[in-house]
Formats: C-alpha cells, structure tokens, sequence
C-alpha cells in the first residue's frame, strides 16, 4: 500500500542510483525542462498520465505509483536546510532579502514575485577564475489587490 | 552612543524615507550596482571609506555612523521570513531546493554555489501576460576539498 | 526618527482609542473596504498619497509618519497567534487545511489560491439560534507553469 | 491491529488513487457537504456508524477501521505549513489576522468566530480574468462569558 | 502615547504594590468575580465604561488608560511557563490532557469544552493533611456541526 | 519485544475500539475514579499489579504487557497541542494563568497547587442554555521552603 | 514606575557589583542560607517585610523597590541555557535524567522529588587533584496520589 | 543489523521488566555504582568489556549487543523533559541556575563545575514529616583558561 | 531497496562493531587522511568509485550501498548538539564566535573562511598536566564580491 | 546605572569604532593573547583588577564599567548563528562533529575536550592558491569518571 508521495520519491531515488540515469535525459523523456522534470520527480510537482508512464517505465514503477505522480503533492520541505549547498541559498534568503524586497518594490509597487508563475534555469558560467553556477529565476509579479 | 550597524540603518531607513531618494540613485553616487549598494545600506555589507562618506553624505549621516559604514556588520536575518515577498523567496527553496541540489552536483560534482563570491541582478521582464521578476544570481563554484 | 511602520501603527492605534474612531468611518474617508483600510492602518498594505493624507489627518499625523504610510511595510505576524479569536483562525488551517488542498485540486488542478490577488469582506450573518460571523475570501486560482 | 486513526487516513486515500474516486463522490453517498466530508475522511471528524459504513464499502476497509472511523479523531496539524496552497492560508491569517479581530470586535463586542459551531463552502468563482476560489467561512459568535 | 494594554497592566501592577490592594477589594468595587476581575485588570478581559472608570480611580489611572481598559485587548500568552505555579496547571494538561478528552467525548461526543463560554473559581479548601486549592472550570460544551 | 509502554497503550487503544469498551467500565472494575483509570490506561500513572490484571483481562493484554502496566511511565507529551479540545484547555492555561498566580498567592502565599497529589473531577452540569462541563482540580497547595 | 521584579533584580545586581558587597554577606544579614538568600535577591524567592527591608539596606533601594521584594515573582528562566556554568547543570540533567527516574522509583515508587519543599546547598570539596563543587538537593518525595 | 546503542537500551528495559530486575542487583554485578551503573544501561556510559559481558548475561543480550556496549554512545536527551520528575530537575536549573552560578563563582572564581569528572549519588533522607529525596553531585572545580 | 545514504551510515556503523576495524585503518586502504575518510563514511563526503569499492569491501556491503557512496549525500546534522563531546564544540562556537569575526575581520577584512575548501587535523597533544587534543581547522579565506 | 556586562560591551565596541584601536594593540596593552582579549572585551571572559583598568583607560570607561569587567559574565550567544562567517563555524560542527567524535573516542576513550582548559589560535596561512584561516584549537582530553 502506498499512502503518499514520499514513498513514490524513494523509489525513484533508488532506481536512479541503481540504474545510473542522469536527470537530463529523464527531462528529455518526460518533454520538459530539466529544473521541472527533477522537481516533479523528487515530489514537488504533478505529472500528466502521459509523462508519469514516462517516469515509471524509466524507473521500472508499479501501476499505483505511477497513478500517485499524477496526485498533486504535499510540497515544501520544513525548517532551515542544513545541508550546506542548501544552505547557502538560504543564507542568500538571509543576507539578500531585504535588498530584493526594496528594489522589487522600487520598480513595481507593492507586490510579490510569484513563486507558482515561476520558472528556475540553472547553468554552468565558464569563467577562467573559476567556473560559476548561474541561477536564472522569472516569477510574474502580482500587485496587491487594493478594493 | 551607536553600539552597533543595525542603529545606522534604521538612520539610512529613516532618512531614505524623509528625502524620497531612491536606492537607484544611491547605487550611482556610490558607485556599485543597486544590488550591491542597498544591500550595504542595510547593513549586510562593508562600505570603503569613500563610499561610507558618500553615504553619509546623502543621509546626512553623522561621523560616527559614517565609521560604523566601514565596518563589517553582523548578517542575516534569523528564522522564516513572515512577509509574503520575502517568504515566497524561502518557498522557492523549500519546493525547488532538492533539485537545485541535483542538478549543481550532477553538472559539477560534489561542492556548493558560494554565496559569498556571488553577484544578484534583477530586473523587469516585459511580458505582455503581465511584467515578470528576473532575478540572476551568479556564485562561483567551489568543490569540496579533498584531503 | 521614525524607523520602521511599526511605529506609525502604535501612533494610529493610540490615536483612534484617544478620539474614539471606528475603522468603517476610516474606511469611508479612505475610500475603500473596510478590511483593505483596516489592514492598511494596520501596517499590512501600502495607502496612495492622498489616502496617506486623509489617514494623517484623521489620526493627528506628522508628515514623516504619513510618508511611511506610503512605504511597502513589511509584512506578515511571526508564529502562532495566542489570542483566541486569532487562533481560532490558525485552527481552521489546522483542522480543513488539508480538505481545502484537497477540494480545491480536485476543480482546479495543480495550483494555489492567491493570498495577493485577494479579497476579504467579513459580516454579520443574522442566525435566531445566535448571530454568525460570515467571512467571505476569493483568491485568484494561480496554476502552477510547467515549462 | 490499528492503534489510531491515521493509519485509517492512510488505507483512505491509497484506496482513492487506487480506485480512482473524487471527493464529491464520497460526499454524495455520505449525505453530507463535501467540505464535511473530506475533512472525516482525512482524520478530522467523526462518521456516524451508518457514515462510517459507506465510506468502508467505498474504499474497501475492513470492520476494525470502519469502528475507528467512528472514534472521535485527534484533531489539527502542528506548526506552520509547508505546501505553497496550505501556506497561502497561514499567510492570510498572518497578514490579516489583527484587522479580522479589529472587524469583528467593533461589530460584535469582545468574544471569537467559533471554529466548532462552523461550516466551510468552497467554489468556483468564474471570472474573466481568471477564475478565482471562493472560500465562504461561517462561524456563530460566541461572547465571553462575564461572571 | 499608550499604543497597547500591556501598558496599562504595567500601571496597574506598579500602583497595586505602591498601594497595597487586594484583587478580591478590586472585584467588590468591580462588581463581579474575583477570577474575572482579575484576568481583566491583567489584560485579558474587556471591562465596560463604568468598570473602567471604577478600576481607573483604584489604580490612579490617567483617562487615556482608562479608555483602553475598554478596548478588546490581544489576549493569551506564549509558549510553556517557566514560573512552577504556572508550569504545574500546563502540566495538568500534558499529563491528563488525553483522559480529559477521552471521557469528554465518551460522555458528550465529538467537540469541546468552551474556553469562551466559562467560568472560573477558586476556592481554598480545608484539609487536615494540608489545605488544597480548588479549581472549579465550567465551559459549555459546543458539538462539531455536522453539514 | 515490547521496550516501552506507549507500546501498550496502542494495544489497548486498538483492544478498546475493537470491544466498544468504555472508559466508565474500565474504571469500575479497577476499582478507581473514571479520570484516574483513563490516565492509567493511556500511560501515564501506574497501576498495581492486582489493577493490571485486571486491566489485562479487560483488553487481553499478554504478560509482558500487563508487565509494562506495573512500571512507572515516562509521563507528559510534549508541546502545545493543536486538538481543539486539548487546545481550550492550553488556551485557559495561556488566558487565566496569570490571575490564577494572583489568586493563589494572595490566599495561600508563595508556593503551589501540587500536580502530584491531585485529583481531578469531569462532570455534566445540565443547563438549559445548554450543557456545561464541569471540571473540578483539587492540588495540595505545597508552600515554597525557606531556608 | 517599577512594574516588575527584574527591574529591581537589576538594581540589586548594579548596586552589588558598586558596593563589593558578597552574597555570603547579604545572607548573614539576612538570617537565611546563601542559596535561598541569593535565589531571593536574583527574584526567584519572596522575602519577608524585614528581610526586604534589610535587603534594601544593603543595597540602597527605595521603599518601591522594597515593596517588590515582598511580592511572589515570576519565577524560572526560560529555555536551555548557553552560559557552560549552567548549561553543565542543564548536561546533568540530559545525560543523568533518565537514571534519577529509574532510581528514585525504585527506591521510592511512582512519584516525584519536590521542587518546592526543597533545600540547596553548595560547598567547596576539597581533593587534592583539585577541589570540588559539592551540591546537596533535598526534596521531599511526593507520592502520586490514587483516587 | 543493530546499527545504534538505543536498540541495545530497548533490548535492556525490555528485559529488566520480563525479568523483574533491579538496578541495584545489576550495579553489584558490574561493580559501580547504581548511578553510574543505571546511566551506562540507559546508553549514556561505557562498559568494560567484562562489564559488558556481565551486563549482556543479566539481559540475555546477543554478542552483537555486547559490542555495542563498549562503544561510547551519542550521549543526552534533547530538550526540555515533559515526565513531571524529570521536569522538576530542569525546573530547579530554571529557579536556582542563576544563583549557583553566582556562588560558585563567589567561591572559586571563573570556572564551571565540570560534568565529566563529575559522580552522583541518589539516597533516601529519613523524614518524619515524609522521606526526601537526597542527591548529591560531585564535580571537580575548572577554572577558565587564561592565555 | 536503499532509499537514502542513511541506510548505509548505519550498515558501515553495524559492521565497524561487529568486525572491530579502526578509522584508522579504513582511512589507509581508502588513501585520504583519518578526518576526510571518517566523515565520508558518516555519510558527509563522496567517495570515488575505487574508494567506495573499497570501503564495501572492509564493510561487506552491497553493489547498491557501494553504488550510492558515489552519490553526493544531504551533509549535516540539524539543531544544537545534545552529547557533550559534541556539545563543546558548539560552546566554542557559541562563546568564541564574535571573537573569531572580529579577529578574521581585521586581519582579512570582510569575507569568511571557507568550510568547503577546507581541511581538519586532530591529534593528540602530548602534556604532562594530561593530555590535550589538538584540532587545527585550515579554510581558504574568501572576501566578499563587490559589484 | 549598569545592570549587566551588555551594555559595557556595547560601550567597547562603540568606543572602539570612534577611536579607531584594532585587537591586537588591545591584547598587547593587557597582556594576553588577541584571542582571549577580544572573548574578555565581547563580556566572554573576565578580566582581572588591572587589566580592567587598562581596558577601561583605552576604552574610556567609567568606574562602574571597569568595575563590570571584574564580574564573572553570562556568557554564550543563543542559538544557531545567521552570520555567514559564523555560520560557516556552526556548519564545520554539524558536518565534521560525528566525525571528531569518532576520532577522538579512538585516539582517547569515553570523554571530551574541554572547552574551558582551551585556547584557541588564528593565523594568516600564505597559500599561493588563496591565503587561508588557520585555527588551531587546544583543549585538554578529560575522561569520563567511572564510579
């Protein structure tokens, strides 16, 4: 019996682990980005019918696995990471946050950048010092309603 | 009596709001990017002596804060951010932050996205479903060392 | 110095038991909802410049006070609220959070309510076996992109 | 041997993906509102025995769980949610909470909105600039007892 | 400028000890229960006008915290209690907090006792081992609406 | 192997579903108080060897688990709950605690309600406003030593 | 307006530390042990009307502060402490708390040593391999009461 | 696989209650004393490895768990303890912790007491007026580093 | 199924009791020092294919526990330490750490020492008033990007 | 009026930026090392009569702060620091702390090293790929005692 998604996670994460894959080519299988693909595979987003048979012919799942991919998850993970590349984006939440909060408000008004409007692009920078991670976030910005 | 950076800010903070500057024209006179520049007014980086007189210029600031401009502040902001545009950043790293993890280690190996050798740019992306948020952030890879 | 809004709602609130005002009487000089005005007042939303006047006039504010009105706050209250009416609140989360996560994928899809995008009106529900509270919410339905 | 009622919450919604069954149905055949009902299903009322009987034949449960479900369950989820759509809903309570208490003292005195004496209507709200979700909440006021 | 009852308890407390009064004297004048009395002079009740003014002339209170005598005041306190008279009624709770709902429920089905709807006394109570304290709690039992 | 005794309040949690026992019937053949007998039973005092067996037969319990019975427990849970009904009974803590203290310590002096030699009462107090609960704390007021 | 007892814990803590004066001193003075003295001037303990009125001697304190050493304080720090003198009790605790259980029921049956009807006293031991810290506790044993 | 000495503490209790053990009649096996006896069962020592071949022929302990025994364990129990004597250990950190800090400091200077060259000893005190609990702790003085 | 490296921290740990081995030992046939080696087998570094052959060799483990020593694992351990060993060395932290970022400040300006690009060394220092152990942290200082 | 060793830190640290001084012209004044004179100036340590008044002449304290400095201080900084310096501090522990524990155990036996007979070194390290932080840590190994 499978009672959420989490289990589906962990058979996911064992099969890539056994079978090798990269999450690349599961991007290129399942049709979309590679930042989606891997978010939806580690249960934070929801697949069609047809890329969860995708995924679990790739990762060799039962039939109720696959039908919990297209189960809209509980999303999220709680509490402050400790994982220190985890952290570190954290730590850019802690020491950048209300720097972006003014200039977001500065050039549009009071709002948010959306998180669910959102898409994420993660690239390798060439740079002869020292190669960088390039991290390109685009959210809709949504004003406050005022009524 | 100023004991520490955070008594400077809310002077910045206060001043800011007295004289209608915007952080835009504060980046310019200082010098940096905006980015750079409204982080440090908030206390979150070190200024150079001249960028610190030039500051306290704009914020009439006095001697004394102007000294605490140049030294390194306490940073971050502890816990869960409550205000929607600040936690919105955090749930971007809630719901995507495994897979940022993935994807960083399958393209370089084990290591992290330094936050410190680490640039952010934002800007408005014209759309015409509505005005996005771009925010690029760039750090340079760093491999654990070892030993 | 005034340094935070903070400050500006401890003004508002000691000003309105002093003059004996009510928030539908703010509302209507306002010109807007009673719950928009009363979050605003309360430093939860970001007043124009002439309701900042009208605000500052109603509540004996100083010019620096009503500048701040004008300023995106921060905000959002940290935790768990102790006081009953507002934990009573948090309780519903607690006890139809999931149901409503439920409910609202199953119309909807993969995707969230905006709490931005949002609308609150709050009244009095005649009932003979004792009055209701009737609180009305509609949010935007924001799917989440896949790309 | 089934020692509380979570695991019965468990069996329900593997069963659900199993069989492929929506909430509404499980509300028709209960008799009651499907806000009601998806909130027993999930551990948070209790089914009378000729409810709790249905809901066994639908989702296949043996005798022990049907008896469970009409054990009055431990309530709530601690803490502060995770998932972007529950987070939305902490988030109005954060940003709104002192305003929503504000509203209903200055129209009903000093007293709550019951959260037990409370139902809870969520819809579609068609709209041409996107469609919205429509949570109505009512709640008998209680006063405080003064003695 | 008073900006919060915590204030006004704060003066209350101060003239309590400069003066020497006991809470039952304050409940006489007040006219209601010692237990009442009590909790509204430390913040967590609402007195009416006239209450006000009677506890306003004991305390030696100034017209601006006599109106905020009669304003709804931010009820409850955070977390678990250090004091040991304190930590010992939370205790209660954790160590009899199941049986009390057990036998709740089994006595009146699914809902709760009322911490609205409720009275308090205490009472001292002769014992020749030891005098004991009497808590005596009354709340009105509210059943979950089923709809 | 059953290392400890939440292991066996899951047993007889289960046994009591299973055979519609109630808590009333528990207590009389133990030969103690309903509030006593509930609290045994669900961890958290110790029975003596003679109520264990008894205990035992009533859930069909094994040795080894009429064993545990006999051992004193490790007591109390952790935290604030989020059960409604557990959560009024915090909530009376976090309301009426403060004046609870005044009172004690204006009758009795510095010291305590003991929480060890105490005994708690739950009854059904007919109203015709509706029934009340009534719950009657008596603690041996334990006075702090001097020395 | 002193409206707490850490305000005059305060005063106590300026004056000693202006004075020289010692605890051992104080206690003398007193007519009570070290250990309840020091507790009593650190507003943990009540003094009686002449011990405040010799405390407030000492350390030159006015009739309202002499008036607050006579009220029965909020007691109890909260939290796990990080000074290593005291987080070392706080390790004693952690480490050894589970075996002080299992012994004193052992020896004593279900119950609890008091913490109340309770004496302290701390002495240097010496040791040739470098004196001691001795600390006797004694408490009463509190049986749980059966009813 | 036993990959942690907390399953070795569980074999351990459940044993002890199988057996009707005591603790005392395990320390004279071992050759310690029952505190320090009491604590290495519990996980928080380590045995010899003649001690633990007495303990594991007292538990009926597999060669497996034998081993584990002389592993040094993960030490402490995390945060603040709800079982009611355990609670009153941290409660007299929570009342007296500032005291002692005061008089050890008083007596011997900058230091701690250490809690590694540290013995407990647990006895009952005979008391007409009820027996008492007495424990006295050991703990060799160490003065602060200067360098 | 190996979900997680977890799973292979406690059969590495298992096996290191059952069969004796020294981390010294394992860190030779692996060919890194004893500080790398150690915590890569904790499940905090990552491993080469012919190092973490290896390893599964000394620990008898499987091709899926050796294939997932290859994998970057999640590092770190959440919350403040509870063993004491453990606990010292956040005390450091804790006590020390201001004075560690004024020392590193002024002698490198802003930036950090680097916990990635870093090294370890324990060893044991020999002293006649007992031995010390030495702990030598090597981290690469990177100043903060300005821009 | 002084209350505690804070506000004298306070009075250092913002004398400090006024004048200018760095810690090493301070540590040479006292006569201890740049360590432990910047712990004693951040209220870490305490500072014998006559290095009190060397601190007090450079810092231009009053009496009653030099008088401050001679008092044993609280020491310690709650909780899990945001700084990224310290931060990167907190991280090496919640990595590498499983890891010096097992070393330390093989090198040493059940015990710890101390964290108050301790001293601590930091030095520039030239390194040709990056100058590094070098600390070095000394602590002397105290066994468990076995009673």
């Amino acid at each position: 019996m499978i009672a959420n998604r989490t289990h589906v996670t962990d058979m996911i994460l064992a099969a890539k682990v056994r079978k090798g894959l990269k999450w690349a080519q599961v991007a290129e299988a399942v049709g979309q980005s590679k930042e989606w693909t891997t978010a939806a595979c580690l249960g934070q987003m929801t697949f069609s019918k047809q890329q969860a048979e995708t995924v679990g012919a790739l990762f060799d799942l039962s039939d109720e696995a696959i039908a919990w991919l297209q189960i809209v998850p509980h999303k999220g993970v709680a509490g402050i990471p400790t994982d220190p590349l985890l952290y570190r984006l954290y730590e850019i939440v802690s020491v950048y946050g209300g720097s972006i909060k003014e200039l977001i408000h500065e050039e549009f008004g009071d709002g948010i950048m959306s998180a669910i409007d959102f898409s994420l692009d993660i690239q390798r920078e060439k740079d002869p010092k020292g190669d960088r991670v390039q991290m390109v976030m685009s959210g809709k910005f949504l004003p406050y309603k005022r009524y």
